[in-house]
């Protein structure tokens, strides 16, 4: 698969490309912001597309023109405030959603956050955080695309270990290293049981291979 | 119709409130947040039930129980942040579709924003607010209410003049004194004309009536 990745920067999003980068099943076009990010990627000779997530849609488009599948894993971040949030997680992935569509590009694979789809469990201090999450999720699934919506837990930057706990309703809180979320999210590009499928991700004991099968 | 008003504490919301109050084809129920602006309406002879739009949506559920419509005229106000714009405005509006559908109302009628469904003429400083009501209104429009989306332009103080300008895609930008907006709210409500459509307001030379019937 030619696969764009929308927020190709972000701690996920690096791991994600080297992955993809590395991988004799795909090849990646990362998407950044910034001419700097492009430069950089391009000296590692990976191909980079410059959209800004809160510009207009037809950057995404063009970006998305001839992609098999686009993952988003671009993120306001938490220092910025609720506005910013918004316009990123929310509008800008939806944006990217609809570029998709008109790209023609039929498999999209969001990653969402543990609980976005559980209004009553939203943490109080970062709620609009949840509800930009859940109704960008929310257009996903309503969406025509072919789409998988991986919620990780809390987010470590320690090493991967190859393992996770997935499912579609998990009951326990957890965390995950970002190296096993990337993982997980390329693993289930060509996964076909994790199609039109949402699920939670923590670390666990099962290889995520396996794991993606019994969802 | 017996109509519950989401907002009825706000600047439009009062008078929409007092409309119906005044109305002989309809009865009100004025949801409001606060126990004191409850009893400042019950002291007037109006029936008012408390619901927080930042709470869980069984309590608006309750609210809506029993009636045949529901407008919508809840905002965070202009001088409050984005994270209270994204709770009111996008996450409250939908929780309260999801509770008029659960409580088996049908009619549902929403006070959104001028350009709120042009994302590319959307007011940089305050695009987190148009974010907010475009993604309300189209999750209206993807649910089984029998809705109107009325998009009133620049909100003034100044009395009504009972003609408006209405059309489904306006290319001139203009105002409106808030109590035409909740006139024209009010006779939406049996103007079937205007089911399940969306609409541009602003002042001009046509009856509300007459304007609602050539949309």
């Amino acid at each position: 698969m030619q696969v764009l990745v929308a927020g190709a920067n972000g701690k996920i999003g690096k791991n994600i490309v080297k992955q993809l980068h590395n991988s004799d099943q795909h090849t990646v076009r990362a998407m950044v912001r910034k001419e700097e990010q492009a430069e950089e990627l391009k000296k590692k000779g990976i191909d980079a597309v410059m959209a800004n997530l809160e510009g207009r849609k037809e950057a995404i488009k063009k970006a998305a023109k001839g992609c098999d599948a686009v993952i988003f894993t671009a993120g306001s971040g938490g220092s910025t405030g609720a506005d910013k949030t918004l316009l990123v997680d929310l509008d800008g992935a939806v944006k990217t959603m609809e570029a998709a569509e008109e790209a023609g590009v039929d498999r999209f694979v969001m990653v969402s956050a543990l609980q976005a789809n559980n209004r009553n469990n939203w943490n109080e201090k970062i709620r609009h955080y949840y509800v930009a999450k859940h109704y960008a999720d929310r257009f996903l699934q309503a969406s025509s695309l072919n789409y998988t919506i991986v919620r990780p837990g809390g987010l470590l930057n320690e090493p991967g270990t190859g393992k996770v706990t997935a499912s579609e309703n998990l009951l326990e809180r957890g965390s995950i290293p970002r190296e096993d979320v990337a993982s997980t999210v390329v693993a289930s590009l060509t996964e076909e049981n994790t199609y039109k499928c949402a699920f939670d991700l923590i670390a666990g004991e099962t290889e995520i291979s396996e794991a993606l099968k019994k969802i």
